[in-house]
């Protein structure tokens, strides 16, 4: 090939991993709805599709929260590389916010700092990658764990999650993917996007399946505190003895910062099951007030509260549990009196179209 | 297994790509050579390990950045999720910084904002490792790609910079290496750890050298504009029409700011070879005067000559070229005249224990 010519160029198109990864895109798939949406039509957009608040004037992330990156930016002191898992004293500060609820004290080591929760499932994913190995994901569920998957070559077997029992783990279902290279389950708590919050005896008997399977538990906890229902939040790590479980986290969703990328991976494991895991943040974490959470809480209370209602009103949708936590509401279509609607992507690229209102497909 | 014995766990050692990933690690090679140093030692550690030089008061970021990120925390507009590629405003302010040393125009989409220089190298091993490819990397170099391209499985080949030649690459050692599976040559420049600064007429050789083959060029210039020396400093984008260019940056080393995180990913690639390439800093670049970097380039230049100089009078040790660019500078011992040491590693690690003087070893 001389410089005159047309050029040949080696590169294909590169790693079909990441084109699989791409396909678990709910990203893509929220877009593809916002897409449909007529620009002509003069009413606001309604974007229902993801859970981030923040662009509502009532969940603006509390002044101490601004205030302390402001002062963190101005004081010149976290311009430098940190240590890759995180800044010492946020993981000391994430470590203490972790502790107060559960039956044992985490240390500064338990804890890494993430750039946000899907910095953490991509991370416990590649880890978890070894040849051959399985890893069981809740449906409905969130695509970043099979995006995540795909990419690392880490097979995804996906459990149910039961909507006529409030949503929760169909546990023999479980037992029943598992096998000799299952090395980890997945839960998400409160949960995205079915809007439950799991019970004590629930999560209790989740690690006593994982320790029956010797698997460890992945609890997806973004969403913490985030519950507003009669159920209280119950942190998974409660149940670090009988199983090992590894913790994600992270300020998005409790501070309405999203955008901020502050994740993190705590082991809850006080038998050291695990070990070796690795945090900054503590005026974040020390100067919120009480108020800014309940406030955040009445205002999502109401809104699950008119969502469920109005729901209720509507012919071919059903409601199986009225939303307690997190920021979703999971519904079903009946499409038998919906005319001409093939199935949720089409019913809500055509909403998107209408009514300008974006809602996520719950595809499978 | 039942709940009350000793349960049987089925993760194992994890994925064996990561802790292949994790061998290449400059960190922990630094780390090491940290560790050596004498506690008791009542004079300061002199940390020369790293490209962080925002720890010493001559190198804090300029003010006009500090307030750029502090107002945008105040704000509250940017607390939201951004798209995946980064914030537009800021994509469009590294398309603009760019394009002024480019002979055309980049756009909003040829730029992904990144967590940092080091994301911009995972995302671009990951869509390089189609299975069986394989990329080229300089030697000396930059761990990290090593490390990424172990983590996703993509065999990397490793050409010579001469430093006999100011480190040039070794163009024929390129054309060796290559077969019809490799799709990418890396080069960094100004050069991390060489400390030199490629001509136009080099990269003009190597862009050549890179359409011969049929492989794109990915340039590391995360040390853009930092040349002190004859050379001004070219980026390699000039020659996106010869070969297809992807080009690595951020603000980490010019502006002194490596603990932010911020990086890009552009498209120098004016014929669109490559394709479908996606940023968030218009503050910061549009207000910092020239003479913070000036003033930068300065100190820079200074210390450069001295530790030239200084280490032209150690008998053990040459430098082949004085640096004129980055933070490094590369020398090469002569173990014959230096007794009970057995090689670089081994002469860091005294000189730590000894001196508390952190540098790092050139090992291969």
């Amino acid at each position: 090939m001389e410089n005159g010519g047309e050029a040949k160029w080696r590169f294909g198109a590169g790693n079909p991993a990441v084109q699989a990864s791409g396909r678990q895109s709910l990203r893509a798939l929220v877009t593809r709805v916002f897409d449909c949406v007529d620009r002509n039509d003069p009413r606001p957009v309604a974007p229902l599709g993801h859970g981030d608040p923040s662009a509502f004037a009532c969940f603006r992330t509390a002044a101490a929260a601004e205030e302390a990156v402001s002062a963190a930016a101005l004081s010149g002191k976290h311009n430098r590389y940190s240590s890759a898992g995180g800044v010492l004293e946020a993981r000391s500060a994430v470590a203490a916010y972790l502790s107060r609820e559960l039956p044992y004290e985490l240390s500064t080591g338990d804890v890494v700092v993430t750039a946000g929760c899907n910095h953490a499932i991509e991370i416990m994913m590649a880890v978890l990658a070894s040849p051959g190995a399985n890893v069981l994901l809740p449906r409905p569920g969130y695509p970043m764990y099979e995006s995540r998957a795909a990419l690392c070559g880490l097979e995804f077997r996906r459990f149910d999650l039961l909507p006529e029992k409030e949503w929760e783990v169909d546990l023999d279902g479980v037992e029943a993917l598992a096998d000799e290279n299952t090395v980890a389950m997945v839960i998400v708590n409160p949960n995205n996007p079915c809007g439950c919050v799991y019970s004590y005896d629930h999560l209790a008997k989740i690690a006593e399946t994982a320790r029956k399977l010797g698997i460890m538990v992945i609890s997806d906890e973004v969403y913490d505190h985030c519950a507003f229902g009669s159920k209280p939040f119950v942190p998974m790590g409660v149940f670090g003895e009988i199983a090992p479980v590894v913790t994600i986290g992270g300020i998005s969703k409790r501070w309405m910062v999203p955008g901020w990328r502050l994740g993190w991976i705590a082991a809850t494991d006080p038998k050291g099951v695990l070990r070796d895991k690795n945090g900054a943040l503590p005026q974040i974490i020390a100067n919120t007030d009480k108020a800014f959470f309940e406030k955040a809480m009445d205002v999502m209370r109401e809104a699950a509260e008119i969502c469920y209602r109005k729901v209720g009103g509507i012919e071919c949708i059903t409601c199986p549990h009225k939303p307690e936590g997190s920021m979703f509401v999971m519904v079903k279509l009946d499409l038998s009196c919906l005319d001409g609607i093939a199935d949720d992507v089409d019913f809500c690229t055509q909403v998107a179209r209408e009514e300008s209102v974006v809602i996520c497909p719950g595809v499978d």
